[in-house]
Protein backbone atom coordinates (compact mmCIF):
# COMPACT_ATOMS: atom_id res chain seq x y z
CA UNK A 1 0.00 0.00 0.00
CA UNK A 2 1.94 2.80 -1.13
CA UNK A 3 0.26 6.27 -0.11
CA UNK A 4 1.13 9.68 -1.58
CA UNK A 5 0.10 13.35 -0.45
CA UNK A 6 -0.36 15.60 -3.20
CA UNK A 7 -0.70 19.56 -2.14
CA UNK A 8 -3.65 21.41 -3.51
CA UNK A 9 -2.32 24.98 -4.91
CA UNK A 10 -4.24 27.20 -6.45
CA UNK A 11 -6.43 28.70 -3.94
CA UNK A 12 -7.51 32.14 -3.64
CA UNK A 13 -6.37 34.61 -0.20
CA UNK A 14 -9.90 33.56 1.53
CA UNK A 15 -12.08 36.11 2.67
CA UNK A 16 -14.79 35.88 5.61
CA UNK A 17 -18.00 34.33 3.96
CA UNK A 18 -16.33 32.63 0.87
CA UNK A 19 -17.46 29.24 0.07
CA UNK A 20 -14.33 27.11 1.24
CA UNK A 21 -16.22 23.79 0.21
CA UNK A 22 -16.72 25.43 -3.25
CA UNK A 23 -13.24 26.92 -3.59
CA UNK A 24 -11.43 23.81 -2.63
CA UNK A 25 -13.47 21.53 -4.82
CA UNK A 26 -12.18 23.88 -7.72
CA UNK A 27 -8.87 23.57 -6.38
CA UNK A 28 -8.65 19.97 -6.91
CA UNK A 29 -10.30 19.56 -10.04
CA UNK A 30 -7.76 22.24 -11.89
CA UNK A 31 -4.67 19.99 -9.63
CA UNK A 32 -6.47 16.80 -11.64
CA UNK A 33 -7.10 15.27 -7.75
CA UNK A 34 -10.89 15.40 -8.41
CA UNK A 35 -11.09 13.17 -5.29
CA UNK A 36 -11.17 9.32 -5.26
CA UNK A 37 -13.33 7.27 -2.56
CA UNK A 38 -10.33 6.79 0.21
CA UNK A 39 -8.69 10.19 -0.03
CA UNK A 40 -8.52 12.34 2.72
CA UNK A 41 -8.43 16.21 2.73
CA UNK A 42 -6.48 18.43 4.91
CA UNK A 43 -6.62 21.69 5.42
CA UNK A 44 -4.58 23.99 7.58
CA UNK A 45 -6.77 25.85 9.89
CA UNK A 46 -5.71 29.46 8.74
CA UNK A 47 -8.35 29.03 5.80
CA UNK A 48 -11.47 27.36 8.00
CA UNK A 49 -10.88 30.64 10.24
CA UNK A 50 -10.54 33.14 7.94
CA UNK A 51 -13.95 31.69 5.11
CA UNK A 52 -15.94 31.41 8.94
CA UNK A 53 -14.83 34.84 9.91
CA UNK A 54 -12.49 33.75 12.89
CA UNK A 55 -10.16 36.88 12.28
CA UNK A 56 -9.71 40.12 14.51
CA UNK A 57 -8.39 43.56 13.76
CA UNK A 58 -5.94 44.63 16.11
CA UNK A 59 -6.60 48.10 17.32
CA UNK A 60 -3.77 50.69 18.52
CA UNK A 61 -0.62 49.46 19.47
CA UNK A 62 -0.53 45.72 17.63
CA UNK A 63 1.57 43.94 19.82
CA UNK A 64 -0.53 45.42 23.09
CA UNK A 65 -3.84 44.06 21.22
CA UNK A 66 -2.40 40.90 19.79
CA UNK A 67 -1.66 39.61 23.51
CA UNK A 68 -4.95 40.78 24.87
CA UNK A 69 -6.60 38.70 22.13
CA UNK A 70 -4.17 35.48 23.18
CA UNK A 71 -5.70 36.15 26.53
CA UNK A 72 -8.99 36.51 25.91
CA UNK A 73 -8.85 33.14 23.83
CA UNK A 74 -7.19 31.25 26.54
CA UNK A 75 -9.55 29.37 29.16
CA UNK A 76 -6.33 28.80 31.73
CA UNK A 77 -3.01 30.24 31.38
CA UNK A 78 -0.85 27.60 32.12
CA UNK A 79 2.70 29.41 31.32
CA UNK A 80 3.99 33.02 31.01
CA UNK A 81 7.30 33.66 29.07
CA UNK A 82 7.85 37.31 28.15
CA UNK A 83 4.98 38.11 25.44
CA UNK A 84 4.43 34.24 24.77
CA UNK A 85 1.73 32.24 27.03
CA UNK A 86 0.66 28.64 27.31
CA UNK A 87 -2.51 28.51 27.11
CA UNK A 88 -6.12 26.17 27.27
CA UNK A 89 -8.26 26.98 24.54
CA UNK A 90 -11.88 26.63 24.85
CA UNK A 91 -11.41 23.19 22.56
CA UNK A 92 -9.22 21.65 25.37
CA UNK A 93 -6.18 22.18 23.45
CA UNK A 94 -2.71 23.21 24.65
CA UNK A 95 -1.11 25.63 22.41
CA UNK A 96 1.01 29.09 22.40
CA UNK A 97 -1.16 32.08 22.34
CA UNK A 98 -4.26 29.92 22.81
CA UNK A 99 -4.03 29.31 18.69
CA UNK A 100 -4.09 33.04 18.01
CA UNK A 101 -2.03 33.57 14.92
CA UNK A 102 -0.80 36.79 12.90
CA UNK A 103 1.83 34.44 10.54
CA UNK A 104 -0.38 34.15 6.96
CA UNK A 105 -2.92 36.72 8.23
CA UNK A 106 -3.40 40.24 6.50
CA UNK A 107 -1.68 42.91 8.17
CA UNK A 108 -3.20 44.44 11.21
CA UNK A 109 -5.19 41.18 12.00
CA UNK A 110 -4.75 38.11 13.67
CA UNK A 111 -6.59 34.63 12.90
CA UNK A 112 -8.43 32.77 15.80
CA UNK A 113 -8.80 29.31 16.22
CA UNK A 114 -12.10 28.05 14.63
CA UNK A 115 -15.04 28.01 17.35
CA UNK A 116 -15.84 24.68 16.54
CA UNK A 117 -13.23 22.93 14.25
CA UNK A 118 -15.22 19.15 14.73
CA UNK A 119 -17.98 21.22 13.25
CA UNK A 120 -16.03 22.98 10.66
CA UNK A 121 -14.47 19.37 8.97
CA UNK A 122 -17.91 18.47 9.07
CA UNK A 123 -19.19 20.87 6.97
CA UNK A 124 -16.77 20.73 4.50
CA UNK A 125 -17.08 17.45 4.32
CA UNK A 126 -21.07 17.97 3.18
CA UNK A 127 -19.84 20.60 0.78
CA UNK A 128 -17.78 18.24 -0.72
CA UNK A 129 -19.59 15.12 -0.93
CA UNK A 130 -22.22 17.23 -2.73
CA UNK A 131 -20.02 18.64 -4.91
CA UNK A 132 -17.68 16.24 -5.99
CA UNK A 133 -19.91 12.75 -5.37
CA UNK A 134 -17.51 11.62 -2.90
CA UNK A 135 -17.11 11.16 0.68
CA UNK A 136 -13.82 12.79 1.53
CA UNK A 137 -12.62 12.09 5.46
CA UNK A 138 -11.55 15.79 6.56
CA UNK A 139 -8.40 17.00 9.46
CA UNK A 140 -7.94 20.83 9.98
CA UNK A 141 -4.95 21.24 11.30
CA UNK A 142 -3.14 23.50 13.32
CA UNK A 143 0.85 23.96 14.48
CA UNK A 144 1.82 22.95 17.82
CA UNK A 145 4.94 22.85 20.24
CA UNK A 146 5.29 19.66 22.44
CA UNK A 147 6.47 19.40 25.88
CA UNK A 148 10.17 17.98 26.03
CA UNK A 149 10.39 18.14 22.41
CA UNK A 150 11.79 21.07 20.51
CA UNK A 151 10.29 22.46 17.04
CA UNK A 152 6.69 22.33 16.28
CA UNK A 153 4.68 19.67 14.59
CA UNK A 154 1.29 19.94 13.12
CA UNK A 155 -1.86 17.77 14.36
CA UNK A 156 -5.25 17.87 14.07
CA UNK A 157 -7.51 20.09 15.61
CA UNK A 158 -10.60 18.84 13.38
CA UNK A 159 -11.46 15.73 12.13
CA UNK A 160 -14.43 14.34 10.25
CA UNK A 161 -15.04 10.72 8.44
CA UNK A 162 -12.33 9.08 10.32
CA UNK A 163 -11.04 7.71 13.53
CA UNK A 164 -8.86 10.11 15.31
CA UNK A 165 -7.44 7.48 17.39
CA UNK A 166 -6.56 3.89 16.19
CA UNK A 167 -7.82 1.84 18.51
CA UNK A 168 -5.96 -1.40 18.48
CA UNK A 169 -6.66 -3.23 21.71
CA UNK A 170 -6.91 -6.56 20.71
CA UNK A 171 -4.46 -6.69 17.92
CA UNK A 172 -1.58 -9.23 17.32
CA UNK A 173 1.92 -8.19 16.74
CA UNK A 174 3.77 -10.05 14.00
CA UNK A 175 5.11 -12.28 17.18
CA UNK A 176 0.99 -12.89 18.05
CA UNK A 177 1.62 -11.29 21.35
CA UNK A 178 -1.04 -8.59 22.27
CA UNK A 179 0.10 -4.91 21.28
CA UNK A 180 1.05 -2.72 24.70
CA UNK A 181 0.73 0.34 22.39
CA UNK A 182 -3.02 0.49 22.17
CA UNK A 183 -4.10 4.16 20.77
CA UNK A 184 -2.39 5.68 17.55
CA UNK A 185 -3.30 8.95 17.28
CA UNK A 186 -3.79 8.54 13.34
CA UNK A 187 -4.90 11.76 12.86
CA UNK A 188 -1.90 13.76 13.80
CA UNK A 189 -0.12 11.41 11.96
CA UNK A 190 -2.05 12.71 8.88
CA UNK A 191 -1.78 16.13 10.14
CA UNK A 192 1.88 15.76 10.59
CA UNK A 193 2.54 14.00 7.36
CA UNK A 194 0.69 16.68 5.27
CA UNK A 195 3.15 19.21 6.65
CA UNK A 196 5.49 17.74 4.98
CA UNK A 197 3.70 19.11 1.43
CA UNK A 198 2.03 21.88 2.46
CA UNK A 199 5.22 23.91 4.53
CA UNK A 200 4.81 27.33 6.65
CA UNK A 201 6.00 29.43 4.20
CA UNK A 202 4.56 27.83 0.53
CA UNK A 203 0.99 29.46 1.17
CA UNK A 204 -0.24 25.57 0.10
CA UNK A 205 -3.31 25.60 2.75
CA UNK A 206 -4.32 22.00 1.81
CA UNK A 207 -3.45 18.38 0.53
CA UNK A 208 -5.28 15.54 -0.51
CA UNK A 209 -3.90 11.99 0.68
CA UNK A 210 -4.12 9.03 -1.61
CA UNK A 211 -3.79 5.45 -0.41
CA UNK A 212 -4.41 5.73 3.57
CA UNK A 213 -5.90 2.68 4.61
CA UNK A 214 -7.37 3.60 7.79
CA UNK A 215 -10.73 3.46 9.77
CA UNK A 216 -13.66 5.45 8.38
CA UNK A 217 -15.88 6.23 11.19
CA UNK A 218 -16.91 9.35 13.23
CA UNK A 219 -14.31 10.46 14.82
CA UNK A 220 -13.32 13.63 16.24
CA UNK A 221 -10.19 15.58 16.99
CA UNK A 222 -12.00 16.49 20.41
CA UNK A 223 -10.98 12.61 20.80
CA UNK A 224 -7.63 13.45 20.79
CA UNK A 225 -7.43 15.94 23.85
CA UNK A 226 -6.74 13.62 26.95
CA UNK A 227 -8.66 15.13 30.16
CA UNK A 228 -6.48 16.46 32.45
CA UNK A 229 -6.72 14.07 35.38
CA UNK A 230 -5.87 10.85 33.34
CA UNK A 231 -2.68 12.79 31.94
CA UNK A 232 0.29 10.58 32.91
CA UNK A 233 2.87 13.04 30.91
CA UNK A 234 2.34 15.65 33.00
CA UNK B 1 5.77 18.38 -5.59
CA UNK B 2 3.84 14.80 -4.47
CA UNK B 3 5.31 12.86 -1.85
CA UNK B 4 5.03 8.88 -1.87
CA UNK B 5 5.60 6.87 1.11
CA UNK B 6 6.26 2.86 0.06
CA UNK B 7 5.87 0.37 2.90
CA UNK B 8 9.53 -1.96 2.55
CA UNK B 9 8.50 -5.62 3.37
CA UNK B 10 10.39 -8.62 2.84
CA UNK B 11 12.57 -7.67 5.95
CA UNK B 12 13.31 -11.39 7.81
CA UNK B 13 13.26 -11.55 11.19
CA UNK B 14 16.07 -9.32 12.59
CA UNK B 15 18.69 -11.08 15.19
CA UNK B 16 21.49 -9.53 17.15
CA UNK B 17 24.82 -9.26 14.90
CA UNK B 18 22.65 -9.32 11.57
CA UNK B 19 23.46 -6.92 8.73
CA UNK B 20 20.51 -4.73 9.14
CA UNK B 21 21.95 -2.16 6.43
CA UNK B 22 22.59 -5.59 3.79
CA UNK B 23 19.23 -6.38 4.54
CA UNK B 24 17.67 -2.73 3.93
CA UNK B 25 19.30 -2.27 1.00
CA UNK B 26 18.27 -6.11 -0.63
CA UNK B 27 14.59 -5.72 0.40
CA UNK B 28 14.28 -2.32 -1.12
CA UNK B 29 15.95 -3.64 -4.66
CA UNK B 30 13.50 -6.42 -4.39
CA UNK B 31 10.43 -3.80 -3.62
CA UNK B 32 11.65 -2.30 -6.86
CA UNK B 33 12.43 0.59 -4.45
CA UNK B 34 16.31 0.95 -5.03
CA UNK B 35 16.97 4.59 -3.71
CA UNK B 36 17.01 7.43 -5.72
CA UNK B 37 18.30 10.69 -4.58
CA UNK B 38 16.01 12.59 -2.97
CA UNK B 39 14.94 9.60 -1.13
CA UNK B 40 14.62 9.45 2.24
CA UNK B 41 14.77 5.66 4.33
CA UNK B 42 13.01 5.72 7.94
CA UNK B 43 13.25 2.67 10.39
CA UNK B 44 11.33 1.54 13.18
CA UNK B 45 14.28 1.53 15.97
CA UNK B 46 13.21 -2.07 17.21
CA UNK B 47 14.82 -3.81 14.33
CA UNK B 48 17.99 -1.82 14.71
CA UNK B 49 17.90 -2.45 18.24
CA UNK B 50 17.76 -6.32 17.77
CA UNK B 51 20.37 -6.41 15.36
CA UNK B 52 22.84 -4.02 17.61
CA UNK B 53 21.85 -6.91 20.63
CA UNK B 54 20.28 -4.23 22.26
CA UNK B 55 17.38 -6.65 23.30
CA UNK B 56 16.82 -8.19 26.85
CA UNK B 57 15.93 -11.36 28.21
CA UNK B 58 13.60 -11.29 30.90
CA UNK B 59 14.24 -14.05 33.70
CA UNK B 60 11.94 -15.62 36.03
CA UNK B 61 9.08 -13.38 36.61
CA UNK B 62 8.55 -11.90 33.21
CA UNK B 63 6.50 -8.82 34.36
CA UNK B 64 9.09 -8.31 37.42
CA UNK B 65 12.11 -8.87 35.25
CA UNK B 66 10.42 -6.20 32.41
CA UNK B 67 9.19 -3.45 35.24
CA UNK B 68 12.85 -3.78 36.62
CA UNK B 69 14.40 -3.53 33.01
CA UNK B 70 12.64 -0.24 32.42
CA UNK B 71 13.69 1.37 35.81
CA UNK B 72 17.49 0.69 35.26
CA UNK B 73 17.21 2.07 31.38
CA UNK B 74 15.65 5.16 33.14
CA UNK B 75 18.18 8.08 34.19
CA UNK B 76 15.18 9.76 35.67
CA UNK B 77 11.53 8.70 36.39
CA UNK B 78 9.31 11.65 36.15
CA UNK B 79 5.72 9.31 36.97
CA UNK B 80 4.62 6.35 38.17
CA UNK B 81 1.11 4.87 37.69
CA UNK B 82 0.81 1.10 38.22
CA UNK B 83 3.29 -0.54 36.33
CA UNK B 84 3.84 2.00 33.69
CA UNK B 85 6.68 4.95 34.30
CA UNK B 86 6.96 7.66 32.69
CA UNK B 87 11.07 8.02 32.13
CA UNK B 88 13.85 10.25 30.74
CA UNK B 89 16.42 7.77 29.02
CA UNK B 90 20.04 8.19 28.89
CA UNK B 91 19.07 9.91 25.54
CA UNK B 92 17.07 12.92 26.84
CA UNK B 93 13.76 10.98 25.63
CA UNK B 94 10.66 11.28 27.93
CA UNK B 95 8.86 8.18 27.11
CA UNK B 96 7.16 5.73 28.90
CA UNK B 97 9.23 3.13 30.18
CA UNK B 98 12.10 4.15 29.36
CA UNK B 99 11.30 2.83 25.44
CA UNK B 100 11.79 -0.74 26.68
CA UNK B 101 9.63 -2.57 24.88
CA UNK B 102 7.94 -6.20 24.97
CA UNK B 103 5.54 -5.76 21.63
CA UNK B 104 7.44 -7.32 18.50
CA UNK B 105 10.05 -8.97 20.97
CA UNK B 106 10.88 -12.69 21.10
CA UNK B 107 8.91 -14.36 23.73
CA UNK B 108 11.14 -14.25 26.95
CA UNK B 109 12.46 -10.48 25.59
CA UNK B 110 12.30 -6.76 25.74
CA UNK B 111 13.81 -5.13 23.33
CA UNK B 112 15.52 -1.31 24.53
CA UNK B 113 16.39 1.86 22.65
CA UNK B 114 19.54 1.10 20.56
CA UNK B 115 22.47 3.19 22.89
CA UNK B 116 23.18 5.44 20.64
CA UNK B 117 20.26 6.10 17.77
CA UNK B 118 21.93 8.95 16.04
CA UNK B 119 24.83 6.84 15.69
CA UNK B 120 22.46 3.99 14.69
CA UNK B 121 21.22 6.10 11.62
CA UNK B 122 24.60 7.35 10.30
CA UNK B 123 25.82 3.71 10.29
CA UNK B 124 22.67 2.60 8.26
CA UNK B 125 23.41 5.59 5.93
CA UNK B 126 26.76 4.36 4.78
CA UNK B 127 26.17 0.99 4.66
CA UNK B 128 23.40 2.25 2.02
CA UNK B 129 25.42 4.14 0.18
CA UNK B 130 28.29 1.77 0.07
CA UNK B 131 25.81 -0.99 -1.48
CA UNK B 132 23.77 1.04 -3.74
CA UNK B 133 25.93 3.83 -4.35
CA UNK B 134 23.25 6.44 -2.93
CA UNK B 135 23.03 9.03 0.03
CA UNK B 136 19.89 8.41 1.40
CA UNK B 137 19.34 9.62 4.95
CA UNK B 138 17.80 7.53 7.37
CA UNK B 139 15.36 8.52 10.23
CA UNK B 140 14.91 5.73 13.06
CA UNK B 141 12.12 5.99 15.04
CA UNK B 142 9.97 4.97 18.39
CA UNK B 143 6.61 5.02 19.04
CA UNK B 144 5.44 7.97 22.00
CA UNK B 145 2.51 9.24 24.27
CA UNK B 146 2.43 12.79 24.67
CA UNK B 147 1.47 15.30 27.44
CA UNK B 148 -2.07 16.81 26.95
CA UNK B 149 -3.17 14.40 23.33
CA UNK B 150 -4.31 11.31 23.31
CA UNK B 151 -2.97 8.47 21.53
CA UNK B 152 0.58 7.98 20.31
CA UNK B 153 2.43 9.38 17.61
CA UNK B 154 5.87 7.59 15.89
CA UNK B 155 9.01 10.22 16.20
CA UNK B 156 12.37 10.60 14.97
CA UNK B 157 15.39 8.94 17.80
CA UNK B 158 18.22 8.82 15.68
CA UNK B 159 18.68 11.39 12.09
CA UNK B 160 21.36 11.17 9.91
CA UNK B 161 21.57 13.29 6.48
CA UNK B 162 18.85 16.08 7.46
CA UNK B 163 17.76 18.34 9.18
CA UNK B 164 15.80 17.33 12.31
CA UNK B 165 14.69 21.33 12.71
CA UNK B 166 13.57 23.07 10.03
CA UNK B 167 15.34 26.62 11.05
CA UNK B 168 12.36 29.23 9.14
CA UNK B 169 13.80 32.23 10.39
CA UNK B 170 13.70 34.95 8.41
CA UNK B 171 11.36 33.52 6.40
CA UNK B 172 8.51 35.26 4.92
CA UNK B 173 4.71 34.20 4.65
CA UNK B 174 2.37 34.94 1.36
CA UNK B 175 1.92 37.69 2.90
CA UNK B 176 5.47 38.90 3.34
CA UNK B 177 5.50 38.76 6.83
CA UNK B 178 8.62 37.46 9.16
CA UNK B 179 7.12 33.86 10.38
CA UNK B 180 6.72 33.32 13.88
CA UNK B 181 6.71 29.48 13.60
CA UNK B 182 10.39 28.98 13.41
CA UNK B 183 10.91 26.24 13.99
CA UNK B 184 9.35 22.66 12.07
CA UNK B 185 9.80 19.41 13.92
CA UNK B 186 10.44 18.17 10.76
CA UNK B 187 12.29 14.74 11.46
CA UNK B 188 9.03 14.01 13.65
CA UNK B 189 6.90 14.71 10.77
CA UNK B 190 8.86 12.45 9.01
CA UNK B 191 8.45 9.56 11.47
CA UNK B 192 4.73 10.35 11.25
CA UNK B 193 4.15 10.13 8.27
CA UNK B 194 6.03 6.88 7.51
CA UNK B 195 4.18 5.05 10.53
CA UNK B 196 1.00 5.90 8.42
CA UNK B 197 2.73 2.90 6.25
CA UNK B 198 4.06 0.97 8.74
CA UNK B 199 1.48 0.35 11.08
CA UNK B 200 1.82 -1.34 14.61
CA UNK B 201 0.82 -4.86 13.75
CA UNK B 202 1.99 -5.32 10.10
CA UNK B 203 5.38 -6.26 10.40
CA UNK B 204 6.70 -3.86 7.91
CA UNK B 205 9.34 -1.85 10.05
CA UNK B 206 11.05 0.31 6.90
CA UNK B 207 9.36 2.73 5.05
CA UNK B 208 10.70 4.67 1.61
CA UNK B 209 9.71 8.71 1.47
CA UNK B 210 10.25 9.79 -2.40
CA UNK B 211 9.67 13.49 -3.57
CA UNK B 212 10.23 15.37 0.00
CA UNK B 213 11.91 18.54 -0.59
CA UNK B 214 13.46 19.27 2.59
CA UNK B 215 16.78 20.00 3.97
CA UNK B 216 19.94 18.22 3.57
CA UNK B 217 22.18 18.76 6.40
CA UNK B 218 24.11 16.97 9.57
CA UNK B 219 21.17 17.04 11.77
CA UNK B 220 20.54 14.44 14.79
CA UNK B 221 17.53 13.96 16.62
CA UNK B 222 19.25 15.15 19.72
CA UNK B 223 18.66 17.94 17.85
CA UNK B 224 15.14 17.32 18.88
CA UNK B 225 15.61 17.08 22.63
CA UNK B 226 14.75 20.27 24.51
CA UNK B 227 16.84 20.62 27.56
CA UNK B 228 14.51 20.83 30.60
CA UNK B 229 15.30 24.37 31.60
CA UNK B 230 14.13 25.84 28.33
CA UNK B 231 10.60 23.82 27.79
CA UNK B 232 8.04 26.83 27.82
CA UNK B 233 5.29 23.86 27.99
CA UNK B 234 6.05 22.64 31.27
Amino acid sequence: MTLSIHPVPGLPEIQPGNDLGALLADALTRAGLGPEPGDILVVTHKVVSKAEGAVARLEGDEEAAYRRLAREQAVEILRRRGDLIIARTRHGFICANAGVDRSNAAPGTAVLLPLDPDRSAHSLRLALRHLTGVDVPVVITDTFGRAWRRGLVDVAIGVSGLEAILDLRGTKDAQGRELKVTEVAVADEIAAAADLVMGKAAGIPAALIRGLETRRGEGRAADLVRPPGEDMFL
